[in-house]
């Protein structure tokens, strides 16, 4: 007993940036934002398409895609990095922008970037368990907000990567699907670090704290070196670590979808991986970085090709945290 | 197959307010505190004790309750409704507050004050699925950094009633042990608006907000009337749900361990419940609302009485989203 996707969908924000929108509102030179960053398009959000918004939409789609409405659902979990409010929790928003007509359960789970896949190792246990029957996971990233804003400019590195939006997934038991296999999460809290956004909790208390310094603490913070130098020690290991426990050949993946973290990690990828890149998903040049979205917005993008369905899909990605994180999927 | 508890502990803050601290700080006739919210003592967080700080102490202690290191746990979940910061996570902070030696896997749950129960739910299933061998859940909550300060004072019932906390679990794989049983959750974000912290996300930007508004937005918000009018109304219905699904006899529970919700919930609650008074746990005089910490401090002060080993505890609540929550332990 484990699961099969009966729907998906993704939402993107309707307004596109593009590369010549970077380096102009960044005041770069013309050609820096594609040359430098690998920058060809990102998502940015509107006022209107707030993280419940799009995430809403995108469960609609999901929905209507597994051609069964939320009364069909036993649990919704909101699985994303950035937070809509620091209360309540974001799952019960997305029911209440649904309105929906029964009291299913929800919660939200956030481990950075790899809350979706941390959401489907969940999902796999609540089947073989035989706890539910029909779950909703959402994943919807909004973080132009915050990187893209005059007061306190974010690092260029930063305001060029992100991008925002929403993917939603419909699971549902089955009895002869494998669902998500070979699962392997590793939390590397050394690079703690490495990725922050101090405000949004009690930590940085806005009480106690002067204007200029929350707004500095709301910023994105990365130490794209660091994070890089310690994915390019650790990722190759992991990776055989994760094909040996869950014996599964190399060859038997027909995609290595992994987390879209940035134009620089995803060209080393397949030397560090030894995937080939026609077997590498890569839209980071379209999408950016959509933390939690990533994922399930490229999953997706995998499943609505035909030709696809039934081929083995390994994803993987690394999440602040630091963490690190793996599993398969069959489309 | 499910889980025991093998370790438990809890950190509560060492400075203490009485009935008369906040009737002086809230500038009250004295005794309204007390009459009036019901307080006897509240904890509150001094500036080293963050939530990180207390997750760190309460999970050692649960370790050493065990006779294990966090080298023995496969899982940690960091089970809270408020957060230490927006981005990492807060479960790999404590990770690195505890200076692991071990790369094991974590996440954050949130379902408000239910977010302990849900993160039992989520071990009963890891367990039954046969995922993992043991789990350290912590439940850690610092508000009184929001709900007692003089710039954006909250509301004298808010202000009262919370109290900082944190408690730690660690779950082992049983063959023979039931664990979490009988679990029922439930959403009613009809609710939505009567528990609020409406900053700390993407919906209220720091970088378009004035500081006042944005203050303002920090507070905790609460509609009690609406709340208790919502809870009379469901949940008597809800527990007679929960325990006809569990098959469970209403004189085979020992305890009732409600979310110390209020001092008027509490009171309400034989009559709302049918259980009697001797059978429901009420600290709320002592250590108020924790939010998710509630329900394991008081967990944990059932189970370090020796007599109680073996006894039936139905724990239930309900949280800011608005949600109802129920499952039954073995002590």
């Amino acid at each position: 007993m484990a699961f099969d996707i009966v729907g998906s969908d993704i939402y993107l924000p309707e307004t596109k940036w593009s590369d010549k929108d970077f380096d102009l509102y960044l005041g770069l030179k013309k050609g820096t934002s594609k040359r430098q960053f690998g920058v060809e398009t990102r998502h940015v959000a509107a006022n209107h398409e707030t993280a419940i918004y799009m995430a809403a939409k995108a469960a609609l789609g999901a929905l209507k895609n597994a051609s069964l409405t939320i009364n069909d659902i036993d649990l919704l979990v909101y699985a994303s990095a950035s937070h809509h409010q620091a209360l309540p929790y974001d799952a019960a928003a997305v029911l209440a922008r649904l309105n929906a007509p029964v009291n299913l359960a929800s919660l939200d789970i956030n481990s950075s970037c790899l809350s979706f896949l941390t959401a489907l190792d969940y999902a796999q246990c609540i089947f073989l368990a035989k706890r539910h029957q029909r779950i909703l996971i959402v994943s919807s990233e909004l973080v132009t907000g915050i990187t893209l804003n005059k007061t306190t400019p974010a690092k260029t590195e930063v305001a060029t990567l992100f991008s925002d939006g929403a993917a939603a997934y419909v699971l549902q038991a089955a009895s002869n699907a494998s669902g998500f296999t070979g699962a392997l999460f590793e939390t590397h809290h050394q690079g703690y670090d490495f990725c922050q956004v101090k405000a949004g909790g009690s930590h940085v208390n806005p009480h106690h704290t002067a204007p200029e310094q929350l707004l500095a603490a709301s910023q994105f913070e990365m130490d794209g070196k660091a994070l890089f130098r310690h994915m390019t020690t650790t990722l190759p290991a992991f990776l055989v670590r994760g094909l040996q426990q869950s014996n599964i050949q190399r060859d038997q993946i027909d995609y290595l979808l992994p987390h879209q973290a940035s134009h620089l990690a995803l060209k080393r990828l397949p030397k560090m991986s030894g995937f080939c890149s026609q077997k590498i998903v890569n839209n980071v040049a379209q999408c950016g970085n959509q933390i939690a979205a990533s994922l399930p917005i490229n999953l997706h993008l995998l499943r609505q090709q035909q030709a696809n369905s039934g081929k083995k899909v390994l994803l993987i990605g690394s999440a602040a945290g630091l963490s690190l994180g793996m599993g398969f999927l069959t489309l």
